[in-house]
């Protein structure tokens, strides 16, 4: 089959790679029918964290169940799957804590476990360990307009709820999101699903500044650092946000966040920490302003956002502005470590 | 009147000052009936905290309104009250918001505001600002045995709650206390009272382990850092605390305290970060462990806390260990510093 690989620093390469098997009775085959680049994707593409030898990419997919282990149960042959980010078998006690992300069995798409190695998402088909613990099936009929929004669900919409969870947003909670990725426009959308009632994005892409507001953002800043943060106040009547949402992962995008929200308010962070974040603790403790996150659980949160995404209530896959066959995956990598694209879809 | 006064690191004085008096219709005039030295004192004291000039110090005090302004209506001369360890309003947006400590009115004991200067708690009496907003007065009648109690609301039975009720201790939570100081101690007790099932402490001090005991911890822990989280670990089935609680405030406590937190757990922290307390973030991140905390809004908890320690439920007064004259105060800090006791209550 053919799949994804980075060679070494933007040097991604679609190859021929062995087709993926049942290795172990809890395993399923999935042939993959859309998958897509995360901004995470851009750290070893850009090099930000290192590349030591080519490896398989990718960890976001949705697809169809080819064939499972003796030991699965949950899911069969033609059943339509959505496979969240990360691997779990979703019975440890961490994952009846509801954190996915820390299963005694945890590992990610693109690595191996004991049984063998382990399919990236970026490709025609992935070996799925723990295949019960880790996919979750979609049963009911749908159009194939909505697999995009399915797709997101995989990773960037799970993540933007986990930011507004995480967060604390509930009804009537003011909202500010820092990051206007495809994270920082699901958040959006979960802050608004949760029950804001006042939503700031802040952004000067006029592109994601439009998407925003259709996901529900009330308004827009665009200013940054200290200077957004006094816009944010003072669009807040001087008091800041209940909550804000970061959605970056820089020192400088955690240090807005924290200035943007009130005194005994919530930043929801899931902007991942390569880039170097930091937490400006000295503040966080003199204005009592807790910071809850991290890596998303979103096996924990896809059957909750399914039947939203499903109805129609929620449109996720608007954050996909670009498809592209898997064979052009290096030009996916460009355009979007070139900003000419929030999001692609591939199609393998 | 008589008041403490710290010249220099190390060199506390009780001295001559002006007697108090009503500067604004907003003030009240308390005669200190007991005062006491916190952990933070020791910051200006041990230099941690520069010392530029002699000032006024101690935050800490229960007394009686000897003199009220006109424009107060919550306190009446011969009243009993409490002094949380700040001034506030308590009506503004923050105080409403249950953070009275970022109260647009805020002030500290021993600085002064537009109307003059504030006295420090470690004195014999007190001109309170905004008195209706940060005196709690106590109308029930009780023993004077429950003074000690009483003085704990000022700061560290509140900055214990704080800490647990931040970190979200609940029906049937697992807790760790980092810190066997005062607020660690007062930490046990909240912690109890809001329901967990067990509560570890991390102490090496036969008589802290044993005031622990009695506060409700179930388990004692005597190794530190990496060890210390690897024995909580092992104590709590290889899951770790769904709570822990820092009371310290340095950059090894905080990490031992993330440590010892399970996944999605929460860390709820109060220790003062003047020694230089960093947040770990990747480890936060990776395993969703969230933090929340900060300087205590004792104001807001006072009234919750009060019926308990006046029917005796809970007794943070053990927490005094030694009591002086406000005269000896130098002896006050020597015996904290040198950690001969936990913490000194000065009878002006």
């Amino acid at each position: 089959m053919r799949a994804t690989l980075l060679h070494a620093v933007r040097d991604i390469r679609v190859e021929d790679v062995p087709d993926p098997r049942i290795l172990h009775p809890g395993d399923a085959v999935v042939r993959v029918i859309a998958a897509c680049v995360c901004g995470s994707d851009l750290w070893p593409y850009r090099g930000v964290s290192p590349v030591e030898e080519p490896h398989r990419i990718g960890h976001e997919f949705v697809g169809t169940v080819e064939e499972t282990g003796t030991d699965v149960w949950s899911v069969r042959p033609g059943d339509f799957v959505i496979a969240p980010f990360s691997i779990s078998d979703n019975v440890c006690a961490h994952c009846r804590n509801g954190v996915q992300t820390s299963c005694v069995n945890h590992a990610w798409w693109g690595s191996s476990d004991a049984a063998g190695p382990i399919d990236g998402g970026q490709g025609q088909a992935v070996r799925v360990p723990h295949a019960d613990g880790t996919l979750v099936p979609v049963r009911e009929a749908f159009e194939p307009s909505l697999v995009p929004g399915l797709l997101t669900l995989s990773d960037v919409m799970s993540t933007g709820h986990h930011a507004a969870f995480s967060g604390g947003v509930t009804e009537g909670s003011t909202v500010v999101v820092v990051g206007d990725g495809a994270v920082g426009l699901c958040a959006v959308i979960a802050a608004r699903r949760l029950g804001a009632i006042r939503i700031i994005m802040m952004s000067r892409h006029p592109d994601r500044q439009k998407l925003a507001l259709d996901f529900g953002a009330t308004d827009l800043v665009t200013e940054r650092g200290e200077e957004g943060a006094a816009r944010v106040t003072e669009l807040l009547g001087g008091i800041g946000a209940d909550v804000t949402l970061e959605c970056v992962g820089t020192k400088e995008s955690m240090e807005q966040a924290v200035d943007c929200t009130r005194p005994g308010g919530r930043v929801g962070y899931v902007g991942a920490t390569a880039g170097g974040s930091q937490m400006p603790i000295r503040k966080l403790f003199i204005r009592n302003v807790s910071v809850a996150g991290g890596v998303a659980p979103a096996r924990r949160y896809i059957p909750e956002l399914l039947p939203d995404v499903l109805s129609g209530e929620i449109t996720p896959g608007r954050v996909f502005d670009l498809e592209l066959p898997l064979e052009e995956a290096a030009e996916a990598y460009r355009a979007m470590d070139e900003r000419r694209a929030v999001k692609v879809l591939l199609h393998p």
